[in-house]
């Protein structure tokens, strides 16, 4: 029973990184999975629960494939390279069909209700990885690696520009320098991070827009 | 004839917005729009004849909406920042109901096949926008905004990673703070791409990461 089900689950994780939440349900599971909808019934209350359990299972061969290789590599800079390293592509590292479910997700779900449990639940994973993120850059401050006055959350939040866009150029448009440019785009973000690297926007740029605000 | 062709596309891209691809049959639109299936035949062939002319109108809607504002800023950084702030959640500037389109696209639609009509679409019109953006770039380094040495195809991938955090930030996650980190990324992309600013990383970190060789 435990054996099916851990079964029906990497099927279904596989299922979802190719077609998104949209393509998950209990009638596709059990087709793709060659049992009957009752069957799948015993193990998954209904599609949502199956969708939340796919999530966990997400988590973690992410953690396999992404964190653990990170945990390896020397506390600061070279943890959080081998991380972000290694989150580039993860589902295709971790051999499975598709895209990330999470990404994935953000686009497809962006439109439901605000209490649909799946969206709460992406939304609380995301809360977690930008927190490890968020802890990988302390750590690369704390080294000196990285600038004391960094704004770690503005450094995380356009790491995960760096991780969509490469998603996008990767897996959607195919462009042979996806990995490339991510890796230029992270040497240029730890570049201007380091200390003695923040600067102000010269009086020249800065007259010409509008006032922003430092988030914080 | 073609009023009524007008509304349908108006309401199928509204549609588009908030469900994606996949939310977009002739079932769905014949059930919107109040028109029998048989009806919306006369005007689309096909559920792929209906993804593409949504496609088409949503370039119009984009064009009035980011680029044309775009054009009465003047040339160089300031056009190129109207653009980007135009850009930014243009669909709700636009009055649509749901996300952009196109970037919902790009995680829908990375594992149907590579000659599927409606990827191929995205795949050009992704190519159109970035020229764009190019040209846009290229124009602030004529005015000596950004330096003559800038890797002009670079500046305009991470531009296109920080669009796509903001969608998950302002769209998925309502982050009250999404638009003014756009807005901070977006001074920081600026700011190490000025001329004098170009900067090889320090010796201490390229000792430490795999080499990263400029894409061409």
């Amino acid at each position: 029973m435990k054996l099916r089900k851990q079964r029906i689950v990497a099927d279904g994780l596989g299922l979802l990184t190719r077609t998104g939440f949209g393509g998950v349900t209990l009638g596709v599971l059990a087709a793709q999975t060659g049992l009957s909808k009752s069957g799948l019934f015993a193990h998954f209350g209904s599609k949502t629960e199956v969708q939340l359990r796919l999530l966990d299972e997400a988590v973690e061969v992410s953690k396999a494939t992404v964190i653990e290789p990170g945990m390896h590599a020397p506390e600061g800079l070279p943890r959080l390279r081998t991380v972000f390293e290694r989150w580039l592509g993860w589902t295709e590292k971790a051999g499975l069909g598709g895209g990330c479910p999470v990404a994935g997700g953000f686009f497809e779900l962006d439109d439901v209700a605000e209490a649909d449990p799946v969206r709460r639940r992406l939304i609380a994973l995301e809360g977690e990885w930008r927190g490890f993120l968020n802890g990988l850059v302390e750590e690369a401050v704390k080294t000196g690696e990285l600038g004391a006055g960094l704004d770690v959350d503005q450094f995380v939040w356009e790491l995960c520009g760096i991780y969509l866009t490469h998603h996008v150029s990767y897996r959607f448009i195919h462009d042979p320098q996806a990995t490339k440019r991510a890796q230029t785009a992270f040497a240029g973000l730890v570049n201007r991070s380091r200390p003695g690297s923040t600067r102000k926007p010269s009086p020249a740029v800065r007259s010409r827009r509008r006032p922003v605000q430092r988030p914080g």
